[in-house]
């Protein structure tokens, strides 16, 4: 379920040692800066000396004893830098022969968040809906917008109330451009982002260049998002449901499929919320590169990790491979209708052609506004605000699933605005527990929906969203239902 | 060129006579009213009884002597009704056969305004670019703007702020279905009105709608604006040129050409400035019947007319056959990317399918502050601003063509943001007169370059720009023209 650093028969052992060694000191240029700052910074310097090609495929690296030696840093910060970079896929290890640099990462920068879930309609008679896609929209900083906003109508030049840059405001691109360097990780050249309404038309995008190019299918996660099937399936493209185990796509079934693209979320899968392993993150894309495909990676809740360093972007290891997208509907609000993808050099053209007949470019004052909002910080402290908020909101649906439903094994907690709840075989089947909650006016959704693999333990799988609801709201929702389950 | 109202073989003799009519009196309710509001109750009157039906094709209506003295109104006021209606087609008439109801008026209310034109690539070196398609910018209500944003922040449910319905806000298609039907005619129901981004996305919904029903090909006007044949042709239709005379699309082309679908701008034909004539637009609603086709009617400038009272949309002829587009790109900023659809019924689910892959549906905050403007009457004060800036340029340009290109004849001068310039042979060949201005800092863009068309006559026609230009740089760049063309 987390991210593993195990050889595997594929990965081979390290071909290179320390003879060939760079200088290590220079990977920590910060050297008088505070601990967690230089632990950052070892950790960029080490990805970006995989990337740039300097640290090659198997190279060995020192042990975490020696280096931290050499660095006059902690043993500890090293450890956990050899740990990130092992998880985001760039470095392998193995007890017996240490560490290594992995053999997937590509020339380029580094990887950031979008998001499936997308609209549910509201049912009748809901009270409280645990149906997962919906962020809590009193939280859109509406006054930091509206300064953003002042601040744009004050200050744009008329020529950018013009016809827009079909791939978005410069000062935009060049904002999360750096913005998503920095939080996910992804090698972000502004000439390749473009800007767009959401991860649905980047979509709907890649799909119909896709499709223009001779496509005929897509892979989408199995389980996954109802929503990726359907947007390429809009585009002409066949949909291939692709089996997940707990470490991401199986190699086995992606060989097979017959296709040269897929849609995945790798660093908190939809629904699961499993984060790839590394191997699989490198497998997908040897395959990728071997058959000269490509991979979409929505990254729908980067935004949203609560207790450790987020899994970098899979984009950041090759991005000529890895078309990444994300969008500010979690984080900001679904109604700005508000996203980017960074594209491979060899995209980027058809689909800005594509987004310039599909509607000329997004609306050029949003843009603006959203630009003012990173580059002064706004952004980044409504991350923050959220994140706490949602973090709380995550503890209370934990307390209460142990309060009102003693036995429950939760997964997919480390992020996003969701969790998977297994609940013990004795609160099923899971039509007496949907209906029992609906009969409470409570709306819950089973992992079942989102895909065809059905366990036969007779536990009861329940994809629960709890970011747009109250901690009291929550417990009480909980304890209704189980109150009700009680009466059956 | 002008709308002309005489019968045709086609339109035959009136059918039924006086026999048959209506109580008249019924038509002017506002009966106390100032004269001008009487004019427009009366049109409106006469207009919904011939959609309603209650009026049938053929019914002939009294003299205009006749009905001014039933109503108790003045008779200029009466013919002034009978003309426009004319002019829209929902009546004929001959001098020697009075007036009667047309055959081409189908069940719904009336039509408005949309836009080709598109960006023009600014030039390097040009001072003075009379390229047409750039409102002009710097008219864009900042402080309206601002004020309807803070009104929305301040207001908003924040439920709006969720993913939006991909037709739009409902608070918005019911204020632009109003000023739609107001100021245009458009027969329109906020249940068909999708917002969408503008008219390229509105030409790239219904063609990715009309290629997934098995159209192959759409009619396109010739000459008429290339962005058109674009977008058709990216959602994989072929597009066909149609010739055009002086009043609009010839019907043997038209109706040789193979397609059931065509794009046409009948209220002020983008380039040439003609407005169609009320049998042409019969004829066009009478083969898209027959085919079991659709028009697509892009009111691209319909906001902007200078002399006369509007010639309503021919979407209000027939709302099950005409998709009625337009947009704010002139009346606002084409950087807002907002504007609208108005669909047949049978249309409307799937270009909502469509809207919804394609992004979810268009940004809510921008919705709202457009509800807003038009129904606070911000949007009519701009239009109304914007018509008094443009009508002066207008002027500006025709004196200084006079002034500095003698000899020259201006069509297409009644609407719209350009014309056509015909300057005397003298002047040609056109590629000494474009050489001449360019090297003087002075863009013009030829009429050829919109057509395959090109009369022999040795006349340079030129489609001349002039809403972004003042009324001094218009004369100047023309002062500046004509100077260099003397020195060659």
């Amino acid at each position: 379920m987390t991210p593993s650093g195990t050889t595997s028969a594929a990965a081979g052992p390290p071909a290179r040692d320390a003879g060939a060694q760079p200088a290590w000191e220079l990977l920590l240029p910060a050297a008088g800066a505070p601990a967690r700052r230089r632990g950052r910074a070892l950790q960029e310097a080490l990805r970006e000396a995989v990337r740039s090609g300097r640290l090659p495929a198997g190279t060995r690296l020192p042990s975490s004893r020696a280096l931290a030696a050499d660095l006059g840093v902690s043993r500890g910060l090293v450890t956990e830098a050899y740990e990130q970079l092992t998880a985001e896929g760039y470095l392998r290890s193995d007890r017996g022969s240490g560490t290594w640099v992995g053999g997937t990462a590509r020339t380029g920068r580094a990887a950031a968040p979008a998001g499936p879930g997308g609209p549910a309609a509201p049912a009748p008679g809901v009270v409280t809906d645990f149906r997962p896609g919906t962020p809590d929209l009193s939280l859109f900083p509406r006054a930091a917008w509206a300064a953003a906003q002042r601040t744009v109508l004050a200050r744009l030049p008329h020529s950018a109330l013009g016809y827009p840059d079909p791939r978005g405001l410069p000062v935009l691109r060049s904002a999360l451009a750096a913005m998503l360097a920095r939080r996910r990780g992804v090698a972000a050249d502004p000439d390749r982002l473009v800007v767009c309404s959401g991860v649905a038309q980047a979509a709907t995008l890649l799909g119909t260049v896709l499709r223009a190019r001779g496509h005929r299918g897509v892979g989408v996660e199995d389980p996954g998002s109802p929503e990726h099937g359907r947007l390429f399936a809009a585009t002409g493209l066949e949909t291939v449901p692709l089996p997940l185990d707990e470490e991401g796509l199986r190699p086995g079934p992606l060989a097979r499929a017959g296709v040269r693209a897929v849609v995945v979320t790798p660093s908190h899968q939809f629904p699961s919320g499993i984060a790839w392993s590394a191997e699989r993150r490198g497998l997908l894309l040897d395959w990728a590169r071997e058959v000269d495909g490509h991979v979409l990676e929505d990254d729908y809740d980067g935004d949203f990790r609560y207790d450790r360093a987020p899994v970098g972007a899979l984009q950041g290891l090759d991005p000529e491979r890895v078309v990444y997208t994300g969008s500010v509907s979690k984080s900001l609000a679904p109604g700005l209708r508000l996203g980017w993808m960074v594209l491979p050099g060899a995209l980027v053209d058809e689909v800005v052609e594509r987004k310039r007949t599909m509607d000329l470019g997004h609306p050029a004052l949003d843009q603006a506004a959203l630009a003012h909002l990173v580059t002064s910080g706004g952004y980044d402290r409504q991350l923050r605000r959220c994140q706490r908020a949602y973090r709380e909101r995550r503890d209370a649906l934990l307390t209460g699933l142990e309060r009102h439903f003693p036995g429950t094994s939760v997964t997919g907690i480390a992020a996003g605005l969701h969790v998977i709840a297994c609940l013990p075989a004795r609160y099923g089947p899971v039509g007496r527990l949907l209906e029992a909650a609906a009969g409470a006016g409570v709306a819950l959704r089973p992992l079942e929906e989102y895909g065809s693999a059905r366990p036969a333990d007779g536990a009861v799988r329940l994809v629960v969203g709890y970011a747009h609801l109250t901690p009291s709201v929550i417990d009480e929702g909980l304890r209704r239902t189980a109150e009700a389950l009680g009466r059956r």
